[in-house]
């Protein structure tokens, strides 16, 4: 068994075609060719698991994820997020390695499903990149967009003026041109690509000031309760994607609007169909198009399976 | 994080007083203080993992247990179960201790659980004790049954004569006086303490030759379709005892005899109940008991945390 820990996998992560293997995992999930079964959950009284788990069919490893959130963990001086991957032999079920990634696996997964969608939805010409939170999601969505568009202008919103100019400041360093703002409307009249990365349970962006040819990737909600996007975005857009259908029927942005009758079911594509040409997604420089990402098991069996060949 | 690997889970086995700790996992179980979701469960096309988790309220660890069959590793020279248990702060989530057990914990837990069962239900004069099936369960479950009785009088039931003589003349080593028997009639006829461990489908164990006063631990079945009791041996038993109600109700030995309508769900006892005395399981010498062991998360919990606090 190999033990892989968080150092390592940060070593790692850069020299890893994470695109293409993660494009290969929502293809083979939307064409039905792996076995994934529902998310386990564990709720305690000082925080939540997820376990996701499965495998693709054809492949080597099956895997793992248990990641965890622990809210109270901050005043501890701890991070809120916890996770580690096992990937075990489809073959034998030998368990051949686990990666004591900490979390940071989900967040780089996470991040390149937001890069995957903008490479298949956003516009031919991105303007303006408009981020909406601070966090660690804001920067990697950011940072993992770097293959998709050479634009550099972002606008970033956020609620705390300290954590806007933190996030300018460390930006600007990697080469971005940024502006801070509190002022979501003005972010939504500059901005053609919008990835929106917060916890929120009240939508905080709204129809009305979203121009024509916007994509818009709804990464912060996975959860039934949180929601980023007015549902009315969803059912004024041209094109909604899932990354899973079947798991945003029961969460995220496209549940919200199927409850609020914003949307019908049949509305909604599905990324891997996309990605493989199944489905068309954005059919002219105006369409509005969404993406809802909740997190698939696919995600972490690709990335866990990069990181273990690597590292092998 | 800790990572304790066989070796040392092997050393450490013995040291333990896991009759107590176990007991106090059904206990706990039984009285609801047990936080247990169901198994997940990943079918693959050469192999079956279950993912059994969950945690006690109050205490420092919750604990997440792979375990897994693929029944092509004989062939291969390889055993065909494969376990590893985790343990994790229920305070912050941090991953505490990796259990690379391969399954022997899982094997260890459920031959305390036929002991604690034997203790509580078993009459009082064991004349002796019969054993069916000659693999690793019906090893354990004799060796486990040491604090319980001091009858070393056994009967093993198998079909293959060579495995039935390797069991004779390795639990003889043992102390044990031992009789193989291919005649599930004879054993019947002289045991009063019955443990099954087969993988049967097809059940192997008859209601006619059972004895008044005989206990049965039924501990091979723990799925919808592996049976060894013969229906009616539940039906006409004084005391049905149910390591999970609820798990029992779907898979076991339990399961086939509610689906066949030789028992109802009022009828079944559960084992934390029967330890903690809220509910009475034998009453008399002449009773017949039958103990169903499917296999709860509780039973994992416990065991990976008496591990790890020894090996701290």
């Amino acid at each position: 068994m190999l033990l892989i820990v968080r150092d390592e996998i940060e070593k790692i992560l850069p020299s890893l075609d994470l695109m293409s293997a993660i494009e290969a995992g929502f293809v083979a999930y939307s064409k039905g060719h792996a076995n994934i079964p529902p998310v386990g959950e564990l709720v305690l009284e000082k925080g939540e698991v997820h376990i996701k788990y499965g495998a693709i069919s054809g492949e080597d490893c099956y895997v793992i994820k248990i990641a965890s959130g622990f809210y109270g963990n901050a005043a501890l001086g701890l991070p809120s997020s916890n996770g580690v991957m096992l990937l075990f032999s489809q073959t034998t079920g030998e368990l051949l390695a686990t990666l004591l990634d900490e979390g940071i696996l989900t967040d780089a997964r996470t991040a390149v499903a937001g890069a995957i969608a903008a490479k298949y939805l956003a516009p031919s010409d991105i303007e303006s990149i408009g981020i909406v939170g601070t966090g660690v999601q804001a920067r990697l969505q950011l940072q993992y967009l770097k293959p998709v568009t050479t634009c550099n202008k972002v606008m970033v919103w956020g609620r705390s003026l300290e954590a806007l100019e933190k996030y300018r400041s460390d930006m600007s360093a990697l080469g971005y041109d940024v502006t801070p703002t509190q002022d979501m409307e003005k972010l939504a009249a500059t901005c053609n690509l919008i990835v929106t990365t917060t916890i929120t349970e009240v939508p905080i962006l709204k129809s009305d000031h979203i121009r024509p040819g916007t994509h818009i990737s709804a990464i912060g909600s996975d959860t039934p309760h949180k929601q980023e996007l007015d549902c009315t975005i969803l059912a004024q857009a041209d094109c909604v994607v899932a990354d899973s259908i079947e798991q945003c029927k029961l969460r995220g942005e496209i549940f919200k609007a199927l409850q609020a009758q914003a949307i019908s079911g049949s509305d909604v594509m599905e990324l891997g169909n996309i990605i493989s040409g199944q489905q068309k997604g954005r059919t002219s420089d105006t369409d509005i198009t969404v993406f809802d990402s909740t997190g698939v098991a696919v995600q972490d069996i690709q990335i866990a399976r990069a990181v273990y060949e690597q590292a092998l």
